[in-house]
């Protein structure tokens, strides 16, 4: 543990709780629909060949191409309908030289064709081909203008996906036409990595649920909400957990129950101070990679790994404890997980949330087995020059006004600081001012 | 209606599509933590300060800037420490001239104090300041060295959003930090637009559900999904309906099912053939604005208002039929709305697809009050040259290889085509070849 007066650079401790975090091994199955965005754990090889036959990639007449070689608009070839397929029929007998096959776009090609031909380039006889009766239809003339190639206007089977190939790899991240690949080759739902759980928890005596009356000298939690929102985003599945007071048992209680989740992040009680407990309940529970980081705002910043469980001499394997099911906080299904990592964030709510992104979100996103997030940039000119006195990585809020980034920040408790920003900035530690029309990287929100 | 032979301009159909396009006007009340994106429908003004009451910004002491004028490290000035205050709690009394309270970051200030020192420029007697007894502490000597200007640190009642100012404003996305403003003001729901929903209908004989047994010459069910998993991703509450085969009555039951929703998505059906059911439909229900549109792929298109309700003469509303809910495939809920969209997709799942990004994408934002969407986007050089013998307006798929565009393209009816491209590129109607080298834009999936 580092005291405050050694605060840690930022890109060292990012690296550090990157080190320790481990994408998540559990998997679940999910309906195709609601796959968008998840992460395939296993790869999915196709069972089928898609499309699973030749079919007609036109509306027109199927043919034996030999038939029309000598098809011209001077000459047209005149061919005998017998049959016409539609899509989601199968033709039953063979099409013989002479004959010709009405055939509709996507419909499986008859036998003994082995060209289409666009109804564009063909005219008939009478007013139209006959229905069919019984399968097969009266006899009718069409005539071919155009010559055809062997193979044109079919679109073969396996074309797409041919059975035994990759349709989906583990690791990929589920698009829209990925899953229409998957739902091609007949699959309802497929398996993903689940979405690592995040318990958050506001600490703090002043803290009260937006809804409920605001008792002199209390606030109302907007970190709950704001971190909620973030883990959504990126890949987590949050859960609020009701806010402890400022009491070592009370906190221990919660963040006991909390170990149920894959990612634990508090706010609040982080600082260093009298009452500064949110130190002594992980020192109880886990090790603390860092407690204090050189960014501004969020310096009272801490990230633990939390590792109760004890070791079975047996097999190596981490015993789950047997007390963890009667927390009063939790599900009476959770079970404390061998291996949690915990996000101590500073009460303040820009703080808070500038952690969330360049901190946790990094974090949840490498648990969940997402890739970096790519967030939308803007290069635009700096409005007014910024003066960074400070010595530490700086999350700098700004709004775009005719092109230019102005400077949003208003105080470091000021929610609205954030609201109203279009994005921020990062300031490095190392530098002292970036000058008026500097072209700077806005990261919008 | 227009025949195929007159397909309209892409950005002509498009303006048609946005135009008939009215935002949604139903609202509902959701939680907070869920409520990441959604659209507000109501300005909302804050009830109180935030924050609610003076605060102190540090952790230290509490007090009247004008005993420690004459303070310096060389001759600090002593100040007799009478109380704590920590988080939630207000301090009963007045702090008098010759008095510090020792104060937490977040704590309410106490009256007769107007400012305050940081505990780092301060030093006391003793080990430290004594428990407080009965709310007042024992006498305690504090020795301050830097003299203190009125105000300093201290958070002001209201500094960061002023009672009756607005939080939001209707018509603006929420975001964590949005979100965070409406916690900060005691909201525990925010009133937002409805997700409009969105009918989604596969139509053919020839689809079948992927998990089901695949009979000869038929395909599972592919564009389902991916327009389930577009509508979802761009504000939408999609809905998949029964697939009707290809009957006038079984498309009329199934599509009087979906006026039951703002936004009715058919793929398939839609083709210029002996069997194109769809216009027939849409003519019994609606005004087609367009059918067939100068794309590549994905020309097979349509569009139509669906306005079946009829006027009543008394007030001009439009009265609901009485006769929609009961209807096969919608809930017994289900009413007919005044007036839905239509879109007729191609049954080719690769030109759904990209028609869903180029058409459905806008009019799904434009119904939910979303802005238009900007997706990411690169800038690179095409790998070789593409000749653009098409004049319709083309969706083209690439992959990025070694920084470069290259085409990912296989047939028009490969949904690999699509999930192992990167992006796409729109080639206008009007280009005829783009050489290699030439910079392109790639909108990522």
């Amino acid at each position: 543990m580092r005291p405050f007066t050694h605060t840690m650079p930022f890109p060292e401790a990012l690296s550090l709780a990157l080190q320790a975090t481990i994408p998540i091994s559990r998997t679940e199955h999910v309906a195709l629909g609601a796959a968008d965005g998840r992460v395939v754990s296993h790869d999915v090889v196709s069972p089928l060949d898609v499309p699973p036959f030749d079919r007609s990639a036109m509306d027109g007449y199927a043919v034996q191409s030999a038939d029309l070689r000598s098809a011209s608009a001077a000459a047209p070839v005149a061919l005998t309908c017998v049959a016409r397929i539609f899509t989601g029929e199968v033709s039953i007998g063979e099409l013989r030289s002479g004959e010709c096959i009405q055939i509709a776009t996507g419909a499986p090609m008859p036998n003994g064709a082995d060209a289409v031909v666009m109804v564009e380039e063909t005219s008939t006889a009478g007013a139209g081909v006959p229905e069919p009766a019984g399968g097969l239809a009266e006899a009718a003339r069409v005539f071919f203008s155009v010559a055809a190639k062997a193979g044109q206007n079919i679109g073969r089977r396996a074309a797409d996906i041919a059975v035994g190939t990759s349709v989906v790899t583990r690791g990929q991240v589920l698009t829209p036409s990925r899953i229409g690949a998957l739902a091609a080759t007949g699959h309802r739902t497929v398996e993903v990595f689940a979405k690592p759980t995040v318990a958050i928890v506001s600490t703090g005596n002043e803290v009260v649920q937006p809804g409920l009356p605001l008792p002199p000298g209390h606030i109302y939690d907007i970190n709950r909400f704001t971190l909620e929102s973030v883990a959504r985003r990126h890949g987590g599945a949050p859960l609020a957990l009701a806010s402890p007071g400022d009491s070592l048992d009370e906190l221990m209680r919660v963040l006991d129950a909390a170990m149920a989740h894959d990612l634990i992040v508090f706010s609040g009680g982080s600082s260093v101070g009298d009452r500064d407990l949110v130190r002594d309940v992980i020192a109880e529970r886990g090790e603390m990679l860092f407690h204090g980081i050189a960014v501004k705002p969020g310096k009272p910043t801490a990230f633990a790994v939390m590792t109760s469980g004890v070791v079975s001499p047996s097999n190596g394997q981490r015993e789950l404890p047997r007390d963890t099911v009667e927390t009063p906080v939790a599900s009476s299904e959770a079970k404390r997980l061998p291996r949690s990592l915990f996000i101590g964030m500073p009460g303040n709510p820009t703080s808070c949330l500038s952690n969330a992104y360049i901190l946790m979100v990094p974090v949840l996103r490498k648990l969940a087995g997402l890739p970096p997030w790519e967030p939308h940039t803007v290069t635009v000119p700096l409005a007014r020059r910024i003066i960074s006195a400070s010595d530490r990585h700086q999350f700098y809020t700004v709004r775009l006004v005719n092109g230019q980034a102005e400077p949003a920040f208003k105080g470091s408790g000021d929610i609205t600081s954030m609201a109203n920003a279009d994005g921020y900035m990062e300031i490095p530690a190392t530098t002292e001012s970036i000058g008026a029309g500097t072209l700077v990287t806005v990261t919008l929100f």
